[in-house]
């Protein structure tokens, strides 16, 4: 079968990149999302300090994303992302995360992407899933006023769990190791795309991680791609609690300053001052689309049909 | 694709099962395994404590001994019989145990069978794996000098673990619940067989216990289909310590005494006294077949094309 749709690699973690890949595997099947291995908290935090693996919860979510829509594909989804509901041994895990390191410890070092592979074909996903580095990471947020006692005093927090909840504001995020190995495949793709995504998703634990993996930062700055950014419908409760969509791209710009947008999408209903957000979305390069890509039930989600649609109409532009 | 071979039921549990249908799916691809769930040990154990679900090791060890012989069905067997290697929460459990426990759980009440088909699936398995009975059960041994001090002295051991595992002489063996509810498709293939094989296996622990299952034994007897009996190739430590051929034929009419048998199966290297054999495998009914069905490396494992070859002969005569 004739590939259909352009090459298109989508970059986040946890329900936001699940909303992405959500809408974009009904654009394309040239699909590729690279996540975030930052994960500290759950499963993923537990088999990460167990078992010495990458975090593989934002894999598995991303991986669930993608499955089959046919029974085959639902089941085995719904099997994935089955969480075991007990006070014992198996609190909490996901079954996805269980059988992605059962992969990995089976097939061996340097077997990442392979186990995700498997996982995807069990799932007939329509596209590829790839870590955005080859070790497990962490993120350090530069936050103000984590003591809520010293409200301008500047600390830093560690962790993606203690980042995503501290009561300060965070200023920036950088990873331990600061210069990880980056994972050949996800450098590939993104070298090969027509188009890059970032976001939706948590800004500073989701999205802006990768800008901080060196290599893939430089893959992603010099790509001949077309480069996309899906803003948030909502602030981030903690992390980014009193930003404006303006703001989500100042902090982008500071994470990667030679990175230019070529797009950004915002749904109309949440942007408030379209002329600062116009002017900000100019500053790194692009222009703006507003469209109605929010569900109808009020929730801060993406619907997505409608995210799929708006995504359709930057990609034929 | 037209059924080739007869359509045989094979009973037992844990190795003595995988090796029956290692040979077994050699010989016919209407193969159905009906299974012991009465584990109590390992992950099997905990997660039926745990989490109140059929013990799901033996049914694993089924299912991957029927895996497709390409390269899926090798890698899916090779994560379902993967075992996590820790000291932490998920020390020792089978990946495949955890599998099979989340689809009973997604797949809701009286969805043991279904999540069983789904794995089976999975592994694009030559056959089908049932369970013996609908609920967990237990296994009582009466035994004489379970306490070393006095042996003579007949007493109940209760669980898997410890009738397999007593240092006394096990006498019989009788399940609690008495009653379970049957499994209906084991109970339909019973009667659909046109052979039931019996054993090879720990004699009072996975191959007798199915006799125990008044629902069951009144299939097994009452059925139309030939029966094989495939006796052990050494006496199982603890268990049957000190058991010639004749006399594990002896406890299988003594918990199933209605229960005739046409064919007894023996490794021709075993029998130090083929007269008395000959006349047990008489008095239940059968014939004796001597074939060298041993591995050539010592170990008491039957080795697959060999079992496979005896049971052809079987089946063709």
């Amino acid at each position: 079968m004739k590939p259909n749709g352009p090459k298109v690699v989508a970059l986040g973690g946890g329900h936001g990149l699940y909303a992405s890949l959500s809408a974009l595997r009904r654009v394309t099947d040239q699909l590729t999302a690279i996540v975030t291995v930052a994960d500290d908290g759950g499963s993923s935090g537990r088999l990460r300090r167990e078992l010495g693996v990458l975090p593989p919860g934002d894999l598995r979510m991303a991986l669930a994303a993608l499955c089959g829509d046919d029974e085959w594909g639902q089941t085995w989804r719904d099997v994935v992302q089955h969480r075991f509901r007990t006070d014992g041994d198996l609190r909490g895990h996901a079954v996805g995360n269980l059988l992605i390191v059962a992969l990995w410890e089976l097939l061996g070092q340097d077997a990442a992407v392979a186990g995700l592979d498997w996982v995807g074909r069990l799932l007939g996903a329509h596209g590829r899933v790839l870590p955005m580095a080859a070790v497990p990471m962490d993120i350090v947020a530069e936050v103000r006023g984590a003591d809520p006692s010293r409200p301008d005093e500047v600390t830093h927090v560690k962790g993606q769990v203690a980042c995503a909840s501290t009561p300060g504001g965070v200023l920036g995020v950088s990873l331990v190791p600061a210069d990880p190995p980056a994972c050949p495949e996800a450098l590939a793709a993104v070298e090969d795309a027509d188009w890059i995504v970032f976001g939706p998703g948590s800004w500073f634990t989701s999205v802006l991680p990768h800008l901080k993996v060196p290599a893939l930062a430089r893959a992603l700055v010099s790509s001949r791609a077309r480069r996309a950014v899906a803003l948030n419908l909502a602030p981030q409760p903690g992390e980014t609690d009193d930003f404006s969509p303006q703001a989500h791209l100042e902090v982008l710009r500071a994470h990667a300053p030679d990175l230019t947008v070529d797009v950004v999408l915002a749904d109309a209903g949440i942007v408030d001052d379209p002329v600062a957000l116009d002017k900000a979305v100019q500053e790194i390069g692009g222009h703006l689309v507003l469209a109605d890509v929010a569900a109808d039930d009020g929730s801060p989600r993406h619907e997505p049909a409608r995210l799929a649609q708006a995504f359709v109409q930057i990609f034929s532009e």
